[in-house]
């Protein structure tokens, strides 16, 4: 019988997402709370990958148990796991869902503030006054559309290709002081919203015109973008999957 | 010449306000920008203390230096020190004006949330659904006014008086799942706040009745009052000063 579980979490204390040698990961914690409530080992898979330091307020993770799952299993979770991991849903799914596969479009969000403040840096990231959004939403534009982010992409990662539709990019201000780049595609390849973000700093900054975003688009060459913002202002905010998808 | 100094901290990550022999407290964090700064070692009296885990989205303290302050003093030590301390302001006050004695009203904000919440854990306490506001605040009446709250004291403190004015003390639902308790007063007693806290949640889940509140009050006894309740909801938010206190 095979699950979708949805959960979040604050990147903070996390290496990232998924196992690795070294370091806990939210994997590696969610797993091991399986295996106290349900005394098997069961391995999630991940709808995709998160960073050291980056946060999901929604990630969906599939698997697979024999027996059906104990009363109250999402509650017993969040007795176990740490502060810092919230399950929210366990729902079956047909035998051949995939979090990762099927899922058709991703969100993500990454939020900035010019304030130093002691409760926001944990998921925003301190910028210096004076952004021009409107350039960055020029400049934003010309993200949308099935294209080729190769300009935008990790160097030496092994995908088969870097063409991503993205069907949603803009920057929302929400006061004087915080604001938030909103960015949805069907796939994002890795780094790529944080070297988007890094880049559009360059235009807000006037050190890059939107003409030159765009040429940087089409460079398809990863030392053109800007550097990488930091991760800690990014979180993955939505995932969507096939209706059919749920039995 | 002597300075107001205004800032806001997440206790999370100290072991209180206050230095103390083992641990980094908020106030050895700031000493040691000074100290950097200004090259002379320069002490800081805080308006009060706060436990191990305790907020402050407002702290004031007063300090003593030779000559006048750099340029930029308040970003210097903002880039200085962790970003779990915000400086908001520093200003020039009388030479007798002082931090501690001279506050004429402070207020607290006790957060409580009813969701696991991966990012709202590090300054909201969780507590079960189903807590009766309306209790809660018929029983929190009963603080109002200047009166003996020995009940809310921590035992074995060297208080002349526990006497306080208490002005303001309620609680505030934001939505469905998240609330807060609000209290003003001219003084606060050690660990008052989070034992007043910790026994309107015994009113609020019925096990004490408004009545009952009032005779613990009255009872001057820290033996009626409930457990005090937990740190991370609680935040010093405000301290009022005379207005004559300034230069």
């Amino acid at each position: 019988m095979r699950y979708f579980i949805t959960f979040a979490y604050n990147g903070t204390d996390f290496h990232g997402s998924q196992t690795q040698p070294n370091g806990n990961t939210v994997q590696a914690e969610m797993e091991a709370a399986f295996a106290t409530i349900l005394r098997v080992p069961v391995a999630l898979t991940f709808a995709g990958r998160t960073d050291a330091g980056v946060h999901a307020e929604k990630m969906v993770a599939h698997f697979d148990v024999e027996k059906a799952l104990p009363a109250n299993f999402a509650g017993r979770l969040n007795n176990l796991l740490p502060d810092s991991i919230a399950v929210s849903d366990i729902c079956r799914v047909i035998n051949e869902a995939h979090a990762r596969f099927d899922a058709i479009e991703r969100t993500y969000r990454y939020r900035i503030t010019t304030r130093k403040d002691p409760f926001l840096y944990i998921n925003h990231t301190r910028v210096a006054k004076g952004l021009d959004f409107e350039a960055m939403n020029q400049a934003a534009k010309w993200l949308i559309g099935k294209q080729d982010f190769a300009s935008f992409c990790r160097t030496h990662t092994d995908v088969k290709t870097t063409i991503c539709d993205v069907r949603e990019a803009r920057w929302v201000q929400e006061n004087e002081t915080e604001a938030y780049f909103v960015i949805s595609a069907d796939r994002f390849l890795r780094n790529m919203v944080r070297a988007v973000v890094g880049t559009l700093f360059e235009v807000g900054k006037g050190k890059m015109t939107e003409v030159e975003f765009k040429a940087v688009i089409e460079a398809k060459d990863r030392c053109r973008a800007g550097h990488s913002a930091s991760a800690e202002g990014l979180s993955l905010v939505e995932i969507i999957y096939p209706k059919n998808n749920y039995v």
